[in-house]
C-alpha cells in the first residue's frame, strides 16, 4: 500500500460532510478515491505540553482584538506541531456511512404500557446476542481485565474496563459491573427485590475502585442507561470528573437514586414513564410513531 | 499595544498547565509574559468545510497504519490552515488563575436533613443578590431578548435566550424560563402544590419553542439544576442534540421526571436524598465535611 494510498488520499473528492464536532476540532467526510466510496475522519491533535515552548517561539503570532488586559491572537505553528489525524475508511459501504452521518435524535416517553406493548415486543423480536457478555461471566474472554469479582450467583458481578477506556490514566476511567444474573434486561425489571444486588454492586464497587485505583467513592459516578446499549443488567462507573459519553441526564440514571427510589416505591420503574432518546433510524422509534396496535384500544 | 505585545507572547514562559481539554484541543497555562504574571488560552480551531480541497491537495501525508480498510495518516497541513485561537490575560490576577484552573469535584449526598441543617443556612449567610433576576421579570433588563411570557403571578413565567446561546445558529439553542413567583429556591422547596406551575411551563415553553424557532417538543431537553446557580427558581430548555454543559445526570432533573415524582409523592423533593456535584472550593462543600452541628446530636 504505502505510498500509492498516500497519494490517493491527497486526491479526495469531498462530496458531504457527515458530521463537524465543532467542539472538538473533527470532522466527518463523505466522498471519493480514486473513484471509490470513501469516508475520511479528520481530527486536529490535542496539544503537547513538550511542545509549547517550541510553540511560543517559532510561530507566527497575529493579534486580533485586544480589551483592558485581554488579548487575543490568531497564532500559526509550524506545519509539524499542528497535526491533523487522518482516518480513511475506502472502500466505504453504505453502513459506514450511516455510522458517522449526524442524525437527528427524539425524546420518547416511554409509558408502563409502552413498554409492555411496544418496546419489550421489540426487543424479543431482535434477538441480540448477549453471548460476548455470557463469555465474560464464564471467563471464556477478557479474563486478564477483570477488576473484581463477587461470583455470588444472585448478588455477584464482574467488574471490568469498559473498551472505550484505554487504561493509560485515570482521568477518563470507566468501568462496567456486569450482574451475573441473567434475568434482568434493564432498569425496567427492577424492584425493590434487587435492593440486596444493587447495594452490593454499589458497596464493592466503590471499594474495588479504590484499591485498585485510589479513586474515593465520591470521586465516583455510578449509574445506569435506559434504554441500554445490551439487555443484561449492567452498571457504568467513571471518574466524576471525565464527562463521558452517555452521563447526560436523558439517558442516565444514578444508581443512588435507582436505589432510594426502590426503597420508596418497589415498583418504581415497573410503572413510571421513563423519557429516553432514540436516534431517528433506531428501528424501536418507528415502532412509537406507528398507530398503537389493538391490544390498547 | 500592537507589536508590543505580540514580541510578548511570543516570550510567553509555561510556569503550570492550570487544565488541559485534550477533547477539545484547548489549554490554560499559567506563566510569565515579561515578569508579569500571565494566562494563556490556547485552542485549536474547528475545521472549516471551504479550506477542505486546500486542505487534501496542499497537506504532507504520512501513514501510520493500515489495517484491511482502514487507513490512517498524519496529515501537516499548511500553516495558514491551521491556527490556535491564542487569548492573553495579562497581568493576571490570583482570581484569573484561580478561575481557570481545574478543580476536583465531589460528589456529596445531601439528605433532607443536610438540606435544612447545613444547605440552607448556608444560603441565607451568602445573601446572593437576585437583583437581576428581578431586573428581568419587572423588564427593567434584557426586554427585547424575551422570547415568551405568561405574565400570571402564580403560574407565570419569562422565557428567554441564556446568556451562552449566541442565538446565531439553532444547533445549541439553549434558553432559560424564570418563574414570576420569588418563593421557590430550587427544586428542594417543591410540591405537588407547585404542579400547575411546572405544567404551565412545560406546555407553554415547548408552544412559544416551537413557534419561534421551528422546534418540536421532542427535540427539546427541559431540566432543572440541583444545586442551581441562583436561587430562584428556573428552567433550562435546550435543543436535544445539544451536549450542554450542565446537561449530566449529576446535576440536572428532568422536567418530566420532576412532574412524575412530585405527582406521586407530593413530599418527593423535601424528603429525599439528593445526590450533587461541588468543587473542591466551594463554600458548601467545607460545611458538608465539618462535624455535624449539636443540633443533629
Amino acid at each position: 500500500a504505502g505510498d500509492g494510498d498516500v497519494c490517493e488520499v491527497s486526491g479526495f473528492e469531498v462530496k458531504k460532510v457527515l458530521r463537524d464536532c465543532a467542539r472538538e476540532k473533527t470532522m466527518f467526510l463523505q466522498g471519493k478515491i480514486a473513484e471509490k466510496e470513501a469516508v475520511v475522519i479528520l481530527e486536529k491533535t490535542p496539544i503537547h505540553v513538550d511542545t509549547l515552548n517550541e510553540l511560543f517561539r517559532e510561530s507566527q503570532l497575529t493579534m486580533e482584538s485586544n480589551n483592558d488586559i485581554y488579548t487575543t491572537y490568531c497564532l500559526q505553528p509550524p506545519a509539524h506541531l499542528n497535526v491533523i489525524k487522518t482516518t480513511v475508511v475506502c472502500p466505504a459501504t453504505e453502513k459506514h456511512v450511516r455510522k458517522y452521518q449526524e442524525q437527528e435524535t427524539v425524546l420518547v416517553e416511554e409509558t408502563a404500557e409502552d413498554y409492555r406493548t411496544i418496546t419489550l415486543p421489540f426487543l424479543e423480536s431482535q434477538s441480540f446476542s448477549l453471548q460476548w457478555v455470557y463469555n465474560i461471566l464464564e471467563k471464556k474472554a477478557e479474563v486478564e481485565q477483570v477488576v473484581y469479582e463477587d461470583p455470588d450467583p444472585k448478588l455477584g458481578f464482574i467488574l471490568l474496563p469498559d473498551f472505550k477506556w484505554d487504561q493509560k490514566q485515570l482521568d477518563d476511567l470507566y468501568l462496567i459491573a456486569i450482574v451475573h444474573r441473567r434475568d434482568i434486561k434493564s432498569l425496567r425489571d427492577l424492584t425493590s427485590d434487587h435492593l440486596p444486588l444493587l447495594r452490593n454492586i454499589q458497596k464493592k464497587g466503590k471499594d474495588a475502585v479504590r484499591e485498585r485505583y485510589g479513586i474515593k467513592g465520591d470521586k465516583l459516578r455510578m449509574y445506569v442507561h435506559y434504554q441500554p446499549s445490551y439487555y443484561h443488567f449492567h452498571i457504568h462507573l467513571n471518574a466524576l470528573k471525565y464527562n463521558a459519553p452517555g452521563t447526560g441526564v436523558d439517558r442516565a440514571h444514578l444508581l443512588s437514586n435507582v436505589i432510594q427510589n426502590l426503597e420508596c416505591d418497589p415498583q418504581y420503574y415497573k410503572t413510571r414513564t421513563l423519557t429516553f432518546p432514540l436516534r431517528e433510524l433506531d428501528g424501536l422509534l418507528s415502532h412509537f410513531r406507528e398507530p398503537k396496535d389493538s391490544a390498547k384500544l
